[in-house]
């Protein structure tokens, strides 16, 4: 039935390393530039990103300029030693658990044959032998460990680049809104293709040297794989939560008390709040979602590569076919290289109103050139036709059907993307509306709001509908799996552009707490605002990105379980579902919860340092800033551990107990319901940011309506503004991790749970 | 298999229509008893309530008695007209909505063997002939009508006993808070018992008529019945949604104004608004209410009966055991009618502290007496074993089984009650925390009562799941449908605490409007704070017994269409869970910005009128009411149409073009995810209503240290409050409508789309 692929089994090892090595070198190459802006002032007149603009900080207020790159530097140093020490306590923490849920793997599979160590006959081939079982337990594990420490490089990797490109981008915006957006860009684009070639590249490595000992067992070798992507996506549960508490305490208790009590501006450097807001930045939203985005990278390889490997794939070993996920995310990074010199090389950005069209067009050019990638890569590395596992049954599937999976998942992404564009950037009209409600007061604002994030779910969920039908229909979840690598594919490009929102977030702290002039700081609140929106359709993707994964990994463990239907109509399958769609709210219930306590501590010590520290109104006096920075730690590691053990938990409770069904139908409503709760409280966050933004930039007439700062329907937009913040950064994209992290838990006990799970109802 | 039941079928005859018929001369009774409460001065001196109270009017302020009383019946005559007025001009919009709705059944149903008027072989009794395909078009079609007919009156007849009972039980705070409450409680009980009365006598007079029809062809006289729960539901719809935005457009839109800008008091004379907030109540809470409880009630017994006669009842035309439906409701009126007196007569309120205790009081005495009376239902009615129909299989069930459906129901129904109490009354932490958060101002108290909402989930759902799982393994569907009733069973004590609440918030307004002393206004907040609760608590059983009733209807449907399995693996199964999924969202997005908007032009009316009529906010010139309730009157009758039509061409337009796999999905999903959204909205919006009434009433310390009225931290109150308004009056209790809805209307047209949906996977 199957014939033989254009692309040999030589051809594939190397092209899939090379483009990794490609990736990290344009990556090296990126961050050498944005080194060029010097953040030192003895070699100001240096290179300066190889022009010699004259600075308005010089031509207006002729200011003091060492004076302000020593601040600007110092206050980097401040921003990166916070986030740094936080990252280090937290991976202390989640060292700990990472160790005992290895334990925890290698025990639960290791006793699924007993901890025997003999042969056993193949799940899909029973003529062969296979590793035993207790094979399998140690290779999870080890992949999983594998996994967890990707993760968390990938999250501090990308939090370094962020911190180190902060000030520069501060510093660029003396010259221009062109030149800092470019440093801003390539920063992110530093964080992109390091984050997306090394998760390749590990994954590369381990699945060779798990095939020294597995052979040409490839049925094991890649469900031990799949440990992998548990590693991932755990570790990004806890840094999603961790770093998304911690960055909003900080932020809403800064907001709280500096510009509703106090009346001071944004990021003033008399909040004693203010550093650790920015640190939260670099915690919670880089790190955060760099690690987020490689989970559902990691989770949709090992998806696609476990369901290949029991298809006709895995069973003739055919290595170029069964590559085909990793050699599509080698084209990725490829494509995402080119469309970056598009917008660094090709264009030139000279003013605000430029910025997002810019961003939209990377997405709308990756997504074209990638097209274009996946057919070349869909008619070499695959032979013409083939069968895929589909529950029990054999599917055919011919080569044209997996373009049209990964291509629509691809362009599915791109329309989320859109879509969550349209509805939360203040070019448009939702916004507006927003921001015009918020003459009423804060609490039409919040109707509005809220009514907004629910009607920016529909277009994404019926995108996700058609993607899912389509690539079912032609290639079962196998077409799933490959349909979440589609919209990933371009995931280098997709992280630039988002970590490019809190990298200028960042930048205009500083501008402020450096006391730089206004016009500097009305650029750099550009480049944010463009920044909310570019997070927005980050956090867009990979919640859809979320959603097909999680159905892939979905499919997988039914694989695995050996299970051939999940009817909703047994009463086992109901409550499952009806459970799993409420955890997205018992988690976000726990997640607000606890930023809004820790929001309250910080608003105490904020108050107590602005009445007893004498002169800190003033500006005589430094405010205690290390305070505030340990009250943001503390809450952060101690409230990350609840939600953390809900989602952990669940999937082990649910199939030791309740069974193999009952755990399927809880996976699918946490999915379903999960998905609308996660990007309506993105939605709705950031549109109340920048309806916030649009009120203070006041750049049509009706804007100008609304304003100026410190006016009523500004005070009632920032309320909006402040809730916005843990469903945005907090709740939100966690319950991305929620619902991936279930399914790809599920699927590595899958064989635990299928042989000693349900105890419950046995005992009934 | 079968064996005989000890009630014969003459008895059963006589006792469902007697039970009916001592609810309505009880509700008479109650409704005698408030009109004894005199609201025109001459008579004042009359029965008062039998008692000679002196009131506390006369004894603290010498005030004009004689005044006060006809400024309350001036003010209950407007509100009555204003409520009159605007369901006219609904039911003249629904009226056309019914015809063109019932042409719709007819043609749909009777295409279904083209119009053939030839009888054929029954469904599921192959050696019989059932009546022709058109038949059942033309009865189904008649069903819906009185449906739909009852419906209406039920929501009207509460508007008129609330409209009667406002200014009465205002009359009778003067007496002292017991009296009060007893008014209000008696015009609460009135309502409760002539809906659960009517609802009954109606479905039992429509079968019996239409057996003189069907004679012994009993699965096309209940696959006709069906239709009785459409027209109910489909009623309740644009009841509540229509109410729901009249209701809070007034009620957003006079607080906006009034409380936040103008600093006058809720419900004062001088804002325009007022008198369309004091409508809203009666025309949302209680017609709503009213509407939306008869068609969970319909529905559920619709559901029930419809299983049961395609099980051995049906087969064997036993006619007591398909009957027990319906006994079990007329032994519900019964057991509360006996619960009732608890409250009325065997204790009397002496303090605002025991209000609370004693509705909750009812629901424990109505479960506990309840349980009884099911008890002895099961064993007199039912065969001591039988078959169900179980998706094409047979189940063996025993009396007992069915016993403890029904009982886990009925007290799933109180975990929920008390649940939701929990969350939403003041006397606890949970309400005391959302409030304590006000300090830090508005949006420290949305993300605290955003999580509360959340957090108020789960133990509703695990009580949903754990009724679903006993009762679905014990007795397939029927199981669910009869503890769907079980948890209705208790209707006439749920609406008579639930519809207490409005009356008590019209008497609150009442008291304002005229002017009355403020001990009395403080009374009436008690009143009202508890009626929150109740509410609350309402809306639980509602969204609760919604769940069930469409699970059963669903059920229902997947056995009419001849769906064996509804697979989530299968794609278009699971396109259909997400997109089912989403479609709460779509729908609370429409209502809430329907709100929105209608707020935003009542506070510019009022606005005007406050700027532009002067002497207005001295109280010397009288506000133009007319054109508020103008504005309310339009704004919902127009804004209904879209969410109703999106709930009833769903599932026309899924089965039609998707086909009835898809449609399986679609109600699946929106069950789910429907009944999270639906509680959360609900506490959320009552918790912060409550919160604001706890520091505006100020009884603890903890209280006293966040008020008085006008503080900031009740201004914060004040804001959530105003966000609740929607959650917990619009959208989140249509939200049960919308599963309900979709699920009968499934039902009704299941044979159709089994012969002539899914063109659109055909056509592919």
């Amino acid at each position: 039935m199957a014939s033989s692929a254009l692309l040999g089994e030589t051809l594939a090892q190397v092209l899939i390393p090379v483009a990794a090595i490609i990736g990290i070198v344009f990556a090296l190459l990126q961050w050498y530039l944005v080194s060029q802006v010097r953040v030192s002032p003895e070699h100001r007149s240096g290179a300066n990103n190889g022009y010699d603009d004259r600075l308005i900080e010089d031509e207006e207020e002729g200011a003091d300029s060492v004076g302000v790159i020593t601040k600007c530097a110092e206050i980097q140093q401040a921003i990166s030693e916070g986030a740094t020490s936080f990252l280090y306590t937290e991976y202390k923490y989640l060292g700990i658990f990472m160790g005992a849920f290895a334990i925890i793997i290698f025990l639960f599979l290791g006793s699924v044959k007993g901890f025997s160590t003999q042969s056993e006959p193949c799940s899909y081939n029973k003529e062969k032998l296979c590793k035993p079982a207790l094979a399998n337990a140690v290779f999870t594990t080890v992949a999983f460990l594998l996994g967890a420490v990707t993760s968390v490089l990938s999250g501090f990797l990308g939090m370094k680049i962020a911190t180190y490109a902060n000030a520069r981008t501060t510093l660029e915006a003396r010259k221009g809104v062109g030149k800092a957006f470019i440093t801003a860009f390539r920063s992110g684009a530093v964080m992109g293709f390091l984050l997306a070639a090394n998760g390749l590249l590990v994954l590369y490595i381990t699945i060779n040297l798990f095939r020294l000992y597995y052979g040409d067992d490839w049925e094991g070798l890649y469900e031990s794989i799949t440990g992998y992507g548990l590693g991932g996506s755990s570790m990004a549960l806890f840094g999603r939560v961790g770093g998304g508490i911690y960055t909003k305490a900080a932020d809403v208790g800064a907001d709280l008390v500096g510009k509703v009590e106090r009346n001071i501006p944004e990021d003033d450097p008399r909040n004693p709040a203010v550093i650790a807001d920015n640190v939260g930045d670099n915690v919670g939203d880089i790190a955060g979602m760099g690690s987020d985005l490689f989970g559902s990278y990691a989770e949709a390889s090992c998806a696609a590569l476990f369901v290949a490997s029991i298809s006709s794939f895995g069973i003739n070993h055919d290595f170029s076919a069964m590559s085909y996920p990793l050699i599509i995310s080698a084209m990725g990074i490829v494509v995402c290289l080119i469309t970056t010199l598009f917008a660094t090389d090709f264009f030139e950005i000279k003013s605000v109103a430029e910025i997002e069209p810019s961003l939209k067009r990377q997405l709308l050019i990756s997504t074209i050139l990638m097209t274009i990638g996946i057919a070349i890569v869909s008619f070499v590395s695959l032979p013409s036709e083939f069968t895929l596992f589909n529950f029990g049954t054999e599917k055919t599937v011919k080569n044209w059907h997996l373009f049209v999976c990964v291509a629509i998942g691809l362009w599915a992404g791109l329309v989320i993307g859109y879509t969550t564009e349209y509805y939360t950037s203040n070019a448009y009209s939702p916004v507006q509306d927003v921001a015009d409600s918020c003459r009423t007061g804060a609490a039409t604002n919040v109707i509005f709001g809220l009514a907004l994030g629910y009607k920016s779910v529909i277009i994404p969920i019926f995108a996700i509908a058609v993607a899912i039908y389509v690539s079912f229909s032609l290639a079962a979840m196998y077409g799933i799996a490959v349909a979440a690598l589609g919209m990933l594919s371009t995931i280098a490009t997709g992280l630039a552009i988002d970590a490019y929102g809190p990298i200028s977030d960042n930048a205009g702290g500083i501008a402020e707490m450096a006391g730089m002039s206004h016009k500097i700081r009305e650029r750099t609140d550009a480049l944010d605002a463009a920044g909310n929106t570019t997070a927005a359709i980050g956090k867009g993707f990979a919640i859809g990105s979320a959603a097909l994964v999680s159905l892939a990994l979905f499919g997988a463990f039914v694989s695995r379980a050996g299970i051939k239907v999940v009817d909703v109509l047994s009463p086992k399958v109901f409550i499952g579902l009806i459970v799993g769609a409420m955890l997205p709210y018992w988690f976000s219930a726990m997640t607000m919860k606890s930023v809004g306590s820790a929001a309250l501590k910080m608003v105490e010590e904020v108050r107590r340092q602005f009445n007893t520290i004498p002169g800190l109104m003033e500006g005589h006096a430094k405010p205690d800033y290390a305070t505030c920075v340990k009250i943001s730690t503390d809450a952060s590691l101690k409230e990350m551990i609840p939600p953390g053990a809900l989602v952990m938990l669940t999937p082990l409770i649910a199939g030791t107990f309740f069974g193999v069904e009952t755990l399927a139908g809880v996976l699918a409503g946490s999915l379903v319901s999960g998905v609308q709760v996660a990007i309506s409280a993105s939605n709705t966050g950031g549109a109340w940011d920048n309806a916030k933004k649009y009120i203070e930039a006041g750049v049509s007439q009706h804007a100008q309506s609304l304003g100026p700062k410190g006016s009523d329907p500004h005070k009632a937009a920032v309320i909006g503004d402040t809730i916005g913040d843990p469903l945005k950064d907090t709740s939100g994209p966690s319950l991305n991790i929620l619902i991936k992290l279930m399914a790809v838990e599920s699927l590595v006990f899958a064989p635990f749970f299928a042989t000693h799970g349900g105890l419950l109802f046995k005992l009934l």
